[in-house]
């Protein structure tokens, strides 16, 4: 089967080198088309990068070859796209909220499809946010959103914040048992490669921590809601539950957030630590069931040790797909409470929009 | 006015030096014994430490040549002790929980005050367990304790573990202004310094945190009950709320623990944050009213920068005595949440069983 | 072909376990048999290691459920060797020099050769220190140990400390092609890994470096006169070049020693920078003529950009089999300089011991 | 005495609050104009820093409350000065190499005194690059300066870069006992505030080490002979020797830069190593014989454990203002070896530009 040729809006930048190295060897998409700044714009991939590509693993030789092309220039871009050369992009774009929202909405109405890692269009009401085992059934707000804008093979699907990826899975997992979280206390300890590069100052992140990063407790309160929202007759309606209060922190960690979650149910309560467990290890959704390439093959992994997950040791768990939890135990205030990681430049970017395009190949939205 | 010799039970270990260091320029006490394991005994201080010494402060050449004891020969103590060595100690024991326990109850019954960092007879009840601002009315328990133990002059003091040292004055000013605090989940980042030398592997904290602390979790929900328990017709009885949630992480900090605190009050709630600042910055307590030498100026210390307290910025603040707090807000879940600070081996230790000390002292105690 | 059944000394250790990993998927080999420390002893691999497993990557199932022995009972080893447990040993030993020494000579002497990764052994003449690259002939020495010990089919062989890996390969390959290095100047900065676990405390490693590690320097300016030593007339002699002065530092890097190197030629000097670079770039040893499972491809590589090679960015290259070097550029003082980097706990300890394995079954030893 | 108001020129950057952080209680010095780019000038000092302010200890209340000027304003700086505002300026300019030297020079033309710690100007023939204790002779180069420049009052000194203060001051030592330095090979650790702020990315400072500083090296060679040269017959020249080759690395350390000196001596060479050390602990200069306030009792430290320096242990050693040594041994290339630290922030820049100017006071050339 040939391979999907696929283009990178911000293939320069962290998550777009991310993106370019998950692709190495990915058996449905192969990159033919990378885009970024006009300052990158007609260098070849691998002189654009020099001295800034920041990953261990590295991008193919083809890839190395591409010319990068101006991300502004969408023309371009639908030209390249009609000739054969890509079926959609994943945009790692890293400009402005009102630029990026216009230019993701250019690509669509060029007749792209844009899978997106930025957080413009996360309060779109008709774009998706999705998590590809907890929310696939949010793709049918594709149509409607095609509908409204009078698109026809273009759209926008985004991910979700990273920070609190390592928490939806579990969430998810109780929610379809009956167990349904009304209330959230969140603490976590973020990894600086969500900054991007050069990011945050090694003077803030020697002998210390900064228990600020702006916007991230606000989308890590609201992003819950649409994920789990739902829709009703033909309207997408955001979920009122649960209530989410964060505390975002900044830490000496190359990559891997981890959080720390204590959390109230609504109405029914599991009756033991083991049975949440059990539920967490039985956790299947249809990336597993569809078995898509980049799926882990276990979502949820739970350590019975009492000092993990742990960054260094846990984030590159199942390909850096997997979600890893520890220390479930009863909360002294509210029910329970437990420490969840996942891998922020993988699962909760780059890996995760992959995962999200898979999906979204699976259901025919990219053919 | 000649100072008072003082002796240090664990003089070699981190706390141990800490107080030393300390100390250095006191000007009520001075130390004129140190006590430390049987493998140090016989050596001069300057000897035992060699190698060893942490503190970019150092100790002073009276100190260094200080022949060390073994801490293990409370008959040795009292018979230095007898001759005017000193008044009483400070014990920064490192040994196990049942050992210290003993020993400390030795120095005790030998007519020698001791004065602990150790955890061992934190929930002894009749064992008061001070934050000199907070509760230095809770040294009416040692004349309770004295008579029960059939002892004199010695007698046991304590303080409470460091890593609920940053929200315990910022609670007690609210508590005084008639907004007590009714539940608390609250989630720390505490330095590596907490757990001693070697302490920590670095393995373990580079590129990396660990989301577990052993048995600091129950000490952060306990202790708070005795801190804020009363005396009532002779009886001392632990409060029965806040009820407190903890996470207890350990991140590469060298010194300061920080906790993120999410706060529900019990009945009348403030009417803003601006007023909460205000009460905050207006706390006093007795260390500050009679003017100890060790007494933080000001015992609570808000910054309104979004990006504060930082560790490595603001634990040395006002002697490294002082609480710093920032990002004060409300709270999407309970009532309000913040960021606060507190240098765990000064005001949390060392620093903490100094200015408690001068409570006692001031109290007439150590008479 | 069914795979060689090898055991593991000192399995539960770091560099026990980087074995055990690496292993996993060898072609040729197969752990079955681990000894460790009496505490594991008659525990499951699997619970020995619990809560100390410290990589990424983890062992297998098969593994996990092995029996622990007791490293010091030779004869238990023996026995279960000669009923086809296992063909050699891998030695990871972490105790004493001298009884490191005298146990690894009980192995050998009872008939199961030892592949060695501890120092005590490195200077004993008739044991040979192995770069599989650079001195594959030093295999000879074995006939020689074998006949003056009186070892039938048992024998010892080593692997050179970690921080000198870096630059072996390069002066080799500088040597073969008459350029050989007269006098060295070199700067380690060193990984903590090496230090094994717990090993080096974080509090010495936060803000912080340690300008000496015990013994290290000894070493790296000793062992290379071995390996670049030669059997002539059946008696092996040590070379006597090149002078080396080391001065060893320990950074707060997980994995990877890096090297600065300042390198006088003892007489022809290569015409340019460019010469230097081809012939590392070309340089190939019997591990790669014999295409080894372990063999980097290519064991040199050189990065042409200012700031490389990076310990995170670097250490990983070619299975971390692989020398990275940069920088390479005229000496002020001597002739040339340059900063090397290698694995220190792959190429520098378990992988190295691996590639050595491999060379000594290709040339019989093994059989 | 009434205090020299002074101004900073880059008051606002790394180096230009360190400067005010440490003339807080200067006997000699009280700052009183505050210039900084164009962004700044306008606002209050305490607005300028907000957010921005690095340094455990703070500025004044009366600082806080200058209005910062812009630097480039080199008229408004003259008006302010005639008007008694100030006597001279520490340049802590962040700005290109081209015009930080026009600027320096526009402010001494205007009859200000220039203290610099910029790298403008070092390679200036007629501008002295002075270490207080080293060559404070070489203030003698002011006078031809201004004779050539036609200057009145206004002049340029400088201060050398920060990565080789920790070994000038040992070289010296020895050059005067008679044991000058033919050869140096060194291999530094460099603190990333060496960069400022943001400077070094976090990313590239987590579990990793940078072996790159652009254009470091180059001044590490060549600074050390225009500070050992002489004038002789009128007539500046550069010294010859040392002949030094660097390696400068970044490390994750906040504050303090460490080398690792390999030296060979010229002719004569000292007995024994305890006769370096004599030497170095006897070492006075100038600002120790004429009681500068800001100078450090005792110039040279050294530690004889063999662990030290550290930079977080020893970086603060007399007021950050002396260098500390240890690991003084024979080299077994050259002749000697040893390791050295110096604070860079505080003795290599604020600091020292203090230091500087209490010499040039001292001599007159502040009236």
């Amino acid at each position: 089967m040939a391979k999907i040729p696929v283009g990178i809006l911000g293939a320069t930048g962290m998550v777009g080198q991310q993106y370019i190295s998950l692709l190495n060897d990915h058996p449905w998409f192969e990159v033919r088309y990378a885009a970024a700044s006009p300052r990158s714009a007609g260098k070849k991939y691998k002189d654009a990068v020099a001295g800034r590509w920041h990953l261990t693993k590295t991008y193919t030789y083809e890839v190395g070859l591409i010319t990068v092309e101006d991300a502004n220039d969408v023309s371009n871009a639908a030209a390249a796209f009609k000739n054969g050369g890509c079926s959609f992009v994943f945009s790692a774009l890293e400009m402005g909220k009102e630029e990026t929202r216009a230019l993701e909405e250019q690509y669509a109405a060029a007749g792209i499809p844009v899978i997106s890692n930025a957080s413009a269009h996360r309060w779109t009401p008709d774009v998706p946010v999705l998590i590809a085992e907890v929310n696939p059934d949010h793709t049918d707000i594709i149509p409607m959103q095609k509908k409204a804008r009078g698109w026809d093979r273009g759209f926008i699907a985004v991910k979700p914040n990273c920070s609190i990826q390592s928490y939806m899975k579990p969430l998810h997992a109780l929610a379809q048992a009956g167990y349904t979280a009304q209330r959230i206390i969140v603490s976590t300890m973020q990894a600086v490669s969500g900054a991007g590069y050069p990011g945050v100052p090694s003077l803030d992140m020697i002998d210390n921590i900064v228990p600020f990063i702006g916007g991230e407790e606000e989308k890590s309160e609201k992003e819950p809601l649409k994920i789990f929202g739902s829709i009703e007759n033909g309207i997408f309606k955001n979920a009122e539950f649960p209530k989410i209060s964060a505390h975002c922190n900044r830490v000496p960690v190359t990559d891997g957030h981890t959080a720390c979650v204590s959390l109230e149910f609504a109405g029914k309560k599991p009756s033991s630590m083991d049975e949440i467990k059990k539920i967490w290890a039985d956790y299947k959704g249809l990336p597993q069931e569809a078995d898509f390439p980049t799926a882990p093959k276990q979502p949820i992994i739970y350590r019975d040790e009492d000092n993990r997950p742990q960054p260094r040791k846990d984030r590159d768990a199942d390909k850096a797909m997997a979600v890893v939890i520890g220390r479930l135990r009863p909360c002294n205030v509210f029910d329970i409470r437990f420490t969840s990681l996942s891998h922020n430049t993988v699962r909760g970017a780059a890996g995760g929009g992959i995962l999200n395009a898979e999906l979204l190949k699976y259901k025919g939205y990219l053919n």
